[in-house]
């Protein structure tokens, strides 16, 4: 049960979706927040993007945004969850474009600290064919990330343990995206 | 000088507000969300939800956003820049009422990660007098920090080593809040 009564059944509301419902006026700004780096347009399909945020949800440890952004990148990418689990077990082999990778080790990076982000991951992103605006998404969509994990399990939140939950999230997203 | 192009004069521009300006579609949720938090209707006056930033921002070693949430918790706080001195030197003895010690406690460890935040924390807070709604907010604020300071070191802006210059914004932000 999560810290706070957030006045919703978990099991109906689980993850971020009870907090989001207890404070609307919070979850306004953090939802558009979501669907401008996920889903709007942009050079890197949504895939990529979600592939981002479970990779970092993954660092975290977030059992919620993990499954779920997992779920979300899964279904809008031809190779699915096999491939989102050969990123999160290990980056350097999975079978990813040289850009996708050196993004997501920015990501990595941040992830740790925006501090840890060196020139020398900023070169190898550029030299992969990333964009400046790819980069700046890579490091937002990581630390908007570093939020989203600990606002969920920073209220203790429960997280779903079956994979069902998930999947049928990400048909809900990839139709009618992040603003309700 | 930043990462990437940001095109605008950095010494103009500091911190945040160059990848602000450079992509304005995450600025506008980004600033609607400091605003809610930190400056919305609220039972904890601005000074102190500044504070709880400016104590995560120190925590992250965000030179950028710990000096501006410094000021700007300073310019709305009684007792001033000592408090928030005393406060990121050693929240123990710091001279801050019981509830908004807890609140800290609790941002530092969103800090580390969600799942620091344990029930003992909660109780903590809870037996000093918070609200539902004071706890989820110092959650969310802690998490938000998290992101934004990653998102100016991210990129490697600028931070200004003169206090004057947070001291400068701070009035600006009293005066017409995050919203531009």
């Amino acid at each position: 049960m999560a810290h706070i009564a957030l006045g919703v059944d978990e099991n109906q509301f689980p993850g971020i979706t009870g907090p989001m419902i207890y404070r609307p006026e919070t979850a306004k700004p953090l939802n558009e927040l979501a669907e401008v780096l996920l889903r709007g347009p942009h050079t890197l399909p949504p895939g990529e993007r979600e592939l981002i945020a479970a990779y970092v949800s993954g660092l975290n440890e977030c059992q919620f945004c993990c499954g779920s952004h997992s779920a979300f990148a899964a279904a809008q990418l031809e190779q699915g969850m096999s491939l989102v689990d050969q990123v999160r077990a290990d980056l350097d082999s999975a079978p990813v474009s040289p850009k996708l990778r050196a993004l997501l080790r920015i990501a990595g990076a941040v992830q740790v600290s925006g501090r840890d982000v060196t020139p020398e991951l900023i070169s190898a992103a550029r030299e992969a064919g990333s964009t400046d605006l790819e980069i700046h998404d890579a490091v937002l969509i990581a630390a908007a990330f570093c939020m989203f994990n600990r606002y969920v399990d920073g209220l203790g939140t429960l997280a779903p343990d079956d994979p069902q939950a998930y999947a049928y999230s990400a048909k809900n997203i990839v139709e009618h995206g992040y603003r309700v």
